[in-house]
């Protein structure tokens, strides 16, 4: 999927809302787990088809499937190709935060882009520019890199203030790594706990899409991101995981993940329709 | 494995030698593939029947078995419950720079720890605290933090200098991850090409082990590396990847890997003899 197309979509949904699924079998409700030999899939697929109006993007987090071991995989697989075969014009992100020296790093790549079908997979920059080069070469892919992130960790180097510069580690990446590719393979991640940051990543990169989480469970308001995050083109991908796929654990939670979801909806068709975005 | 352990295991073998199983279907020899149906696994077992006396750890690098999909992961788990059955006493390195937020790095734990059974596992620093201390939580298993690596890229944001302390990235993620394990659970990777900072990578932790990736393919120097970086415990883990187990693309591929596993624990033995280690 190109950028014109996902801003398309934004429009068509009046929504920038990406859901993360982040599916845990220690969280789904337990109906699920008696009913299906295959809980994991069972449960992303009712959560898609009763959220899929709703949002322009999935973002299932290797981590949870991975814990799963060779069945986390095929839940992982099976859900990436039905989304595939029945929401094509949906954004699919690995949120898998790999990275490694270049060769190595282009086996991820053809794991991620090749053997699965998605469309963005999340990396660290921590390893430079060799490590995230390989990915760049797909075209109609995404790279996402992380800048600054939600979590309370990311105080501990990225906020690191450069000698001479007083340019942040954050700001560093984002500098540097705009010399590898363009606004139209590459997106940062920003996280919503760190809205005080989003002007002056706006300043460096006033074009390219955001991937933005910690909505929701983690605090983040998504008022104070759109005020300073939204560009022309919208330019957001707001996360949000657990708030929507684990509203309910009851048989009801398909439902409640849809309710969840509309009200992020709802928020986001105002924010674009104030904006003057549509 | 603890550490005491692992010293021991180096002096009983004469070796610090940690062979890399990145095992690539396009570099497997073909009469493998012709006669196999598990050309990966095959040749992991016939690289590690060849060389298990001569080395202390074997380290798979995700990616590759990654980048095949379940069949990938079937052979990794393969390796690894061989691996586990027949050489319980080999320290098992997951390479796979995995870190997210505490809650998923938990997950990432929980599937390198207890789904599969590495000792060990590579992880990324770039989000803090929160993202690695869910792996020091598993006693006897040891997180392995990347701080300067062997890559170009390296170069591009590890050896940036802090305002004020004047200390480089990867001093400051030293620094303050010693807070967060001791050198009974943390291993530091240095890559064997950036051995000028050995010896300020020795004084902020001089009792850690370090593991060494770099040497052969990527030019390295094991004597250099040895100069700056033993400690009275020996004190590095020295990888070698490409150069053992593609030396030979013919049938008599796991005796190729034999030879140059040799030489490399033969200079490790006149290393660890000249130094009194042993």
């Amino acid at each position: 999927m190109n950028r014109k197309e996902l801003f398309q979509n934004i429009k068509r949904k009046k929504s920038f809302l990406c859901i993360g699924l982040d599916t845990d079998m220690n969280k789904i409700p337990s109906c699920l787990k008696e009913k299906s030999s295959n809980p994991i899939f069972e449960f992303n697929k009712a959560i898609i088809e009763a959220t899929e109006d709703l949002c322009v993007a999935y973002k299932p987090n290797l981590a949870f499937y991975e814990s799963l071991g060779i069945e986390g995989w095929k839940a992982l697989n099976e859900t990436v190709n039905y989304l595939r075969q029945h929401y094509p014009d949906q954004f699919l992100i690995a949120d898998a935060k790999r990275g490694d020296i270049g060769n190595t790093s282009a086996m991820y790549a053809q794991a991620f882009f090749e053997k699965m079908n998605f469309d963005a997979i999340t990396v660290s920059p921590y390893m430079g520019e060799d490590s995230i080069k390989p990915f760049l070469a797909y075209p109609n892919k995404w790279t996402i890199i992380l800048a600054l992130t939600s979590n309370k960790g990311a105080l501990d180097f990225q906020l690191l203030k450069e000698e001479n510069t007083g340019e942040r580690l954050f700001e560093k990446v984002l500098k540097t790594s705009t010399n590898w590719g363009t606004e139209e393979n590459m997106i940062y991640v920003v996280g919503a706990t760190k809205t005080e940051y989003l002007k002056s990543v706006r300043k460096l990169i006033p074009e390219h899409f955001l991937l933005i989480p910690g909505i929701g469970a983690q605090g983040g308001s998504l008022e104070e991101t759109a005020k300073f995050g939204l560009n022309s083109q919208c330019g957001l991908l707001v996360n949000s995981s657990r708030q929507i796929i684990y509203a309910s654990s009851d048989e009801n939670f398909a439902e409640a993940a849809r309710s969840e979801a509309l009200k992020l909806q709802q928020a986001m068709e105002n924010i674009l329709l104030q904006s003057g975005i549509m």
